[in-house]
Formats: structure tokens, C-alpha cells, sequence
């Protein structure tokens, strides 16, 4: 039996690591249905290679705005008017915002913006999107879990790793970012715990430290190393792997 | 030579853990120079047990009213004209508030407002209260850290650990919580690395599960318990401690 096509969603897929998963998810020989590229702003300038990538896959590609609660809702509603009751496999909080700035730099300004995108947005979707992903896991009708039955990839990071903070906060600060990134991964492990019934697979991926306008120049990998690996270790999630904090390569990152 | 007197700052104070702390510190055998007892509103009904404890010790306890930025800015000038070149030596932030949410319940609001008081709330008074914290380490003279030299106590929670999650969020999901207090132990840890030079010890405490108006009445220990372990977990805190996260008892949680 061939596999069964997947709905996938990823956020802030305009650029970087997001624009670089459309890319290499709808290239895969995985049989795709439908790939939900998501962005604020599908018809602005920094949509275009986004939008260039999608006339080339019409049929697969769907460029969304997803930006604000309302556009959340919006999107839900679209997605689940075409995904039907396949309900949507996988989906990819990948968009995210970084302030680097100390502790002592840091406004109460940024840091409820950095939450705000960070942090209240993973959680919005995954409020509204739960319908779809529950439709998903009962369409599936084997048992287990994995990212072709139902699952939420949050993207964090090593630098929301309490245990690691004396090697790298010297490396780069970003409090608040940090900050938000320690918040998803509790979001991502309450979301294990209510909803692990519904066997949706929950897993929290750092992608390494990517030379992309986030990262800077200075990051160790380049995005197509860091896209290749995370997809890599998409594919081999299960359910022994819920709630799991992973590196690019699949290594475990310690809370 | 007998120990030096020492400066105190408390949020929260007018009730519950908050509360019992000013009565227990003031009354303690420990010489006290001042005690900020801080809250939303002194003026209000729900200080008048604060208000009349302040009345039994008017040299020692200083009401003040701490709630939004502006008064975190007026509440750091009236104290660092009280402690002059001696400095604060300890700031307790314990005030907090707490929604009994599942994530599906929760709303962007509850997140906001929780992360607002639970993180950015001591994220401001951190930074504000800064020079006072400084101007304590360098008048101490002697080296190393103690909460009677320079400290910053966070009240944070065993519920912010990812590790324990599968035993406690059947008991009490609180997920805005949850997310908030993983987040200030990431606001401490960041603290830690950035002021380590400055001899500022930093902690955070879980103060157990407790029968206060939070807590519940189904909480396992009373005030009196939490805030008799918490302070001798305070006392007996040194370098060796800085950054760490315990429990009333002073036993280690996982992060």
C-alpha cells in the first residue's frame, strides 16, 4: 500500500528555515496533499520568493496570511475547507522573532512582543487548528503516533535550555527570546499531557545555530543542512519521541 | 561582632505567602534596618492586615505601593533614599497571580496578563532595583553570596517543571501559570550569568503547595510551614546555591 498523502502547515514560511522546508517538504518524494505556506504579509516584498516557489507547485502550495487571532481563524477556516476529514498531518510553529539584548537592555515592550509572536501565537494556532488535527489522527485508523498521523512541531531553541545557559549565554543574550522560547517549550509539554489522548504527537526541534537573518552570519550551518536534518528527524518521530526537545540531528536537548 | 542589619524588599505582601514573610522576618532575631512590604493598593481593604502589622513595627516595615512601571520607578527611588550607600540586600518577588485553565481554555488575554505580572513584573523591579542590589554586594566587603549580602529570592513553582509535568498537570493544569513561571526561571538563570560578577545571589523557591486564596483549600501545608522553610532556605543560601531551584525545603526541583 502506498503511503497516504499528508496536509502539512508551516508559519513564517516566507524566509529562512520556513521558506527552506517549503522548499525541501514539497521536493521530498513523500506524497504531499497540501502544503499551507503561511506568512503576515503573502502579497508584500518579502513574500515573493515564497510566492515564486508556490506557481510552481499550484496544485500543492497554498500561500496563507496568518498574522494576527482574526487571520488565525481565517486560516483555520480555509484550511479546513480544503483538507476536508483528512484533517491537517503536520504542523510546523516555525515563525519567531529575536531582540538581542541583555537582561538589562531588555523594555517590558519587547518582551511582550517576543511572547506575544513567540509564544501566543503557537498557542492560538494550535487552538484553532486542534479540530483539524484531531481529524487527521482519527482518519489515520492505525494506532501510534507520528508526523504523518498528527503532530505539532514547535521550533525552539538550545538557548531555552536552563542547563546549557553557562555555555551560550555569553555567546549571544537574547533574554527575551529566550525567555519565549522556555515558554514553548512548557506550552509544547502541556499540549503532550492534554492531548495525549488524541494521539497527537507533540515534539520540540532547535534547528541549530543557521546563518539566516534570525542566526546572522555567523551561525555554524547553513539552512539547507539544518531543513535537512529537521525533516529528517520529522520523519522519524513517534510516539516514544512525544514531548521530545531535539536537536537538528536528533540529539536530546537537556530542559 | 554582630551581624549587620539588613534592608528587604517583599511584593505581594498583603496577603497570603507574602504576608506571613513580613511577619515572620520582622519578627526573627535577625536585626532588620528596613522592610518594604509592597502591593497594588495599601490604601485598599485588601492591605489592612499589612497595615496593622506595619502600625506594631512603624521603623521597620515601609508600605508601598508597587504595581505598574512608573510606581516600580517612584518605589526604587523612595527606597534607595531610605538604604543610602547600604543598599537592599534582599528582594523577594512573590507576588503573582494565577489562572486554573486548561490550554484549550486559556485566552491570549490570561497569557498576557499573567506573563505581564509574573515575569515582566520582576524582570522590572530586577532592573530598577539594580543599583541597590550593587550598592548592598559592595558595602558587605566580605566576598562570596548570601541573602544577607545582595540577593534576588523569585517565588517560582514545582508546576513550572517540564520534568514533573506528568505528575502534576492532572492535579492542576493552570497552563498560563505554568508557562509563566517557566519563564522566570529562565528570567532568573539569564540573571545569574549576566550578575554573577556583581556577587548578586539569585534563587528560586517553590513554596510548596499551599492553602493561601491561590493555593486553595486542598493545599498540603499551611503559610506558616511554606514560609518557615523558605526562610531557612534563604538563610542558608550561598554561591554554592546561586541559580538554584528548591523547594520550601530546600530539596532541588528538576528543571
Amino acid at each position: 500500500m502506498a503511503a497516504p498523502s499528508v496536509s502539512v502547515l508551516i508559519t513564517g514560511a516566507n524566509r529562512g528555515l520556513g521558506l527552506e522546508m517549503v522548499k525541501q517538504i514539497v521536493e521530498a518524494p513523500r506524497p504531499m496533499k497540501k502544503l499551507f505556506a503561511c506568512c503576515r504579509d503573502p502579497d508584500g516584498p518579502r513574500a515573493e520568493a515564497l510566492q515564486t516557489l508556490a506557481k510552481k507547485h499550484p496544485d500543492i502550495i497554498s500561500v496563507v496570511r496568518l498574522d494576527d487571532l482574526c487571520s488565525i481563524k481565517q486560516c483555520a477556516q480555509h484550511v479546513g475547507s480544503l483538507v476536508g476529514t483528512g484533517g491537517l498531518n503536520l504542523l510546523i510553529n516555525n515563525a519567531g522573532i529575536l531582540f538581542r539584548k541583555t537582561l538589562q537592555e531588555t523594555s517590558p515592550e519587547e518582551m511582550q512582543k517576543t511572547f506575544n509572536t513567540n509564544v501566543i501565537g503557537p498557542m492560538s494556532i494550535l487552538q484553532e487548528f486542534l479540530p483539524h488535527l484531531r481529524s487527521a489522527a482519527k482518519a489515520c485508523g492505525t494506532p501510534g503516533m507520528s508526523t504523518s498521523k498528527a503532530a505539532v512541531v514547535n521550533i525552539s531553541s538550545t538557548l531555552a535550555s536552563m542547563q546549557r545557559i553557562q555555555q551560550t549565554y555569553e555567546i549571544i543574550p537574547a533574554v527575551s527570546y529566550r525567555i519565549s522560547k522556555a515558554a514553548l517549550n512548557m506550552l509544547t509539554m502541556c499540549a503532550v499531557e492534554e492531548l495525549r489522548k488524541d494521539e497527537i504527537l507533540f515534539s520540540l526541534l532547535h534547528p541549530g545555530w543557521v546563518r539566516t537573518e534570525m542566526g546572522g552570519e555567523d551561525g555554524e550551518i547553513d539552512v539547507q543542512e539544518s531543513v535537512l536534518g529537521m525533516c529528517d528527524v520529522m520523519a522519524s518521530l513517534t510516539e516514544k519521541q512525544n514531548g521530545a526537545f531535539l536537536d537538528y540531528k536528533g540529539n536530546p536537548i537537556p530542559w
